[in-house]
Formats: C-alpha cells, structure tokens, sequence
C-alpha cells in the first residue's frame, strides 16, 4: 500500500523531471511528452525486459499512463513555478530513485537472482529513464558526469541485503532501505561529493 | 493479403529513408545497410519485446530482410533520382506510417491492451524506426521537433477505435484508419501545421 | 571448454576497450564502469532480447558480472601502460569478435532460424556493444564510419556455413570460423581497407 503510493510519487517525479528537460531543449508538447513517458518508465521497462517480464507491467494497465498525462501536462502549465520549486523536485526526483530502486531490487529476488545482480537491477530500474531522456535530448548522460547519483542506489541496495540478513521486517526494511538513499543523496549534493575522473 | 501487400510497401518506404538520412551522413556503405534496417524494423521490433511476441516477426523469416537489403540496394543506385522523386518518397513514408500504425493497433487488440496502450503501440511501431535512425545518426529525433509526425498515428488510432465501436467490416476499417493517417499527414505538412513549443 | 575460455577472454577484451573509451571521455569511475559493462555485454543482451531468451544469461549468474568488474579496475590502474600495449589490446578486441560472432551463429542454429539470420545474429552479438558503448558517449558509432569492423563478422558466418555444409567436425568449425575473422580484421586494418561512401 505505502509501496503504491511512493510509487505514484516517484513516477510523478521522473515525469515532471522529464518534462522540464524537455521544455528547456525546445522540443514541441508532443515530444515533451515522449520524454517525460520515456523519463518515467525507461528503467522499469528495460529491467522488466532484462528479466523476461513481458508484457512490461504499464501496457498492462492505463494507471501508470495516466499518471504520467496528467503529470506532463501539470509540469507544462505550471513549468515557471517548478523552475522556482526546483528544491521539492529534487525531493521528488530523489524519492523516485529510493522507490525504483527498492521495487528493482524486490524483482531481482522474486526471480531468485544473487545479491549482486539484484542491486544491479534496482540501479537500472532507477537510473536508465534518466539516461534514456538524456540519449534522446542528444546530451552525454549526466549520469556519467555529476554526482554520485547511481552510486546512492547501490548503496541502498547494499543496506537492502544487510537489513535481509538480520531478517527485518518487510515495512522498516523498505523505509530504511528508499530513506537511506534519500539520505545519501541530499547529504552528498550538499556536500558536492562527487567521483574522480582519471588522468589518461 | 492487402495487408501483406502495405506492409512490404511500408518497408520498402523506410528502408528507402534510411538509406537516403545515411548517405547525406556520409556512412559507408555498411553503415548505410544497419541504418536502413533499423529504420524499417526498429518499430516493429521495440513492439514485439514489449508485449513479449519473440523471436521477432522478421527473425522467423528471410522476407522482411531480403525485402530491406533490396531496398537498400535500389536506393543506393538510384539515390541521386530518389532525391528529385522526393514527393513519391514521402509519399510512400506516409503510407508506411499508416500500415505499421494498424499493424501496432491489431497486435495491441490480440493481447487484449487497452485501447490507450493500442494506441501507444501503433505510434511506436510507425515512429521507433525513425528515432533510433536519429539516435544512430547523432541527432535529436526530427520526431520531437517537427511537424506533427506522431500525432497522425495518434489521430489513426482514434479513428479506428470509433469504427471499431460501429462494428465496422474490417476491411474498410484497415483501410480508413490508413487513409485518415496518410491524408491527415499530407494536409498537415502542406498546410505547415506544427506543435508549439513552450517558453520557460 | 575452448569456447568458454575464449568467451572469458572476449568479454575481458571487450570491458578494456570501454573502459579505456570512457576514460578518454572524462567520465567519473561510475561512469566508467557502466560503460565497460554495457560494452562487453551490450552484444548478447539484444541478442537474448531479440530471440526470447530471457532472463538474459549475465543476469543468472554472478561470473560475467565479476569478471567485468575486475577487468575494469585493472585497466583503470594499468591504463597507461595498456595505451602503450594497444597493439595487443586490438588484439584482445579482435578476439572477442570473433569469438562473439561465432557465440551469436550457434544461438541461431539453436533457435533454428536460417542461416541469413544467424549470421546477422552473430554480427550484432560482436558488434552492438560498440556500438551502445559509442551512443553512450554521444558519438556516431564508429562502426559506421571506420574499418570493415561488421563485414569481417559476415565474412566468418560465410566460413561458418560453408564448414557447416561440408559437416566439418565442431572444433574445427569454431577455431577456423574465428580464426578467419580474426585473420580477415587483422589483415584489412594493416591493408587499411574500408568500405566507400557514396556521393549524393
């Protein structure tokens, strides 16, 4: 239940993220849409074909469809007061990840795969929309650039497997494990921790 | 059968725009060929993976990828004559979009998709072809920037889905939701109609 | 046993090369290793994609994975002596081509798709990696562009068929079929051979 609602909130996220990239690169409301869908849904998507789970879980149902419709067209009216309400994005966008990630992780076990692929998994379903936007908007994916932003999702994953081992309950696991990512990221942008790059 | 027969012109059509996007790209003649390729099955493809029909349809079959390296070969001879005959070209790229949007529309039916996601479906086999072609290229999708390419599948899909309430007989409504795509498009770039985009 | 050695030794090749790509493209060391992953197992994840073969193999076992992982790190540290050895790298790089092509050819006679098929399934096993790995990054895939890199893949499912016809015994079959693309890329680079362009 709690699961649903973050879930909402981080496809509203990554919808609304999507959108404004979208707006800023000049693209018309059509492909503002296609961005923030592809945004929104690319990471579930590739993970849920990774894994062989066809038909990809929103061409199921029109809820996730929606959802993003109504959050595109929200962020095009009020795209001025996003830009200034850029701070409760960032929130939004970092729930998004924290949520993503622990339904990715929660798949790789369903499918009875390692630890390690798990965490992979959670990684892609959180990160690859963003890289997605990012190779259809034509720009090197900032993943690769800024922040330690898939970083936080590993490390999620890693309390994830650590809380499992101590044979956690299923609800403090979920908190613990989203808010520690959520903590991890807020903390490191404050701080401008980032990865070093290498000298050739 | 009429079917089978706009299908192949569809692909011929793509197949022709692929080669034609690679050589102004000054690709070698084998980059040309993938371009080619992907324009003509990258749709259709990113379809069947997302509703699960694999292998895809033109790995089952030598017809699809004879049909494109024929085409390839025609308009690598011909180019410089398929450049003045551009008119018949974006001609037969319209008839194509209009096939591939039914054909999208129809397998969305089959696995018993909302009519939202058939849409959705009959957009992505017309338009993904065209996306990764500018993907492969390295430019932004002419998609999301010029004239109202997508939105004549989005229009067709319409179109077809009230003939489908009226129970229409199939073969006119094959044959209306194509034609209301193909005239939709023709009007809509001679008439110079394009979406705005937004200021931030 | 052969094979899997070679596989081993492809994939080892193919997460040096991204990794050396994305070192030159000032990525931090997460970037870094996502484009090491993607390169060496961006082949056979479309491949397993296209044909239904999922969960895709890397994901059900931890050894692809740890072996990227690895391999990635010690080119990070050695990378300046491996610029020096990349006469040996290209080496590597040329290997795992061959070796992926002839991995991709007999996953197609296993799904009994025709010969034309499997050798298309074998060149994008060797060559979409790259291909990714140079979307990535933002730039037109060299593949496109450079050397006869896909030909030379062709070229080793044309010497696979024909072995295959004349019911050469399988070890022979797999060490003469990458043998000859390896062969072919070698002599075609020092020969500085490459595909035309064509005029408009």
């Amino acid at each position: 239940m709690i699961f649903d609602i973050l879930d909402t909130l981080g496809t509203i996220a990554f919808a609304i993220s999507g959108t404004l990239s979208a707006i800023k690169k000049k693209f018309d409301i059509f492909g503002i849409f296609v961005i923030s869908l592809v945004t929104a849904i690319g990471g579930g998507t590739l993970r849920d074909i990774l894994i062989g789970n066809v038909p990809v879980t929103w061409l199921t149902q029109n809820y996730t469809f929606t959802i993003i419709l109504f959050s595109t067209v929200f962020a095009m009216i009020f795209r001025k007061r996003l830009y200034i309400l850029r701070t409760s994005l960032f929130l939004f966008d970092t729930i998004g990840i924290g949520v993503f990630t622990l339904i990715g992780l929660e798949k790789g076990l369903m499918m009875d795969l390692s630890p390690i692929i798990c965490v992979l998994l959670g990684t892609i379903t959180a990160c690859f929309g963003g890289v997605l936007r990012d190779i259809l908007c034509n720009e090197i994916p900032v993943l690769f650039q800024k922040e330690i932003y898939a970083t936080t999702c590993i490390f999620g994953g890693i309390v994830f497997f650590i809380l499992k081992y101590f044979q956690v309950n299923d609800d403090i696991l979920y908190v613990v494990t989203a808010g520690s990512i959520v903590f991890l990221r807020i903390f490191a942008v404050q701080k401008k921790w980032s990865f070093p790059t290498l000298d050739m």
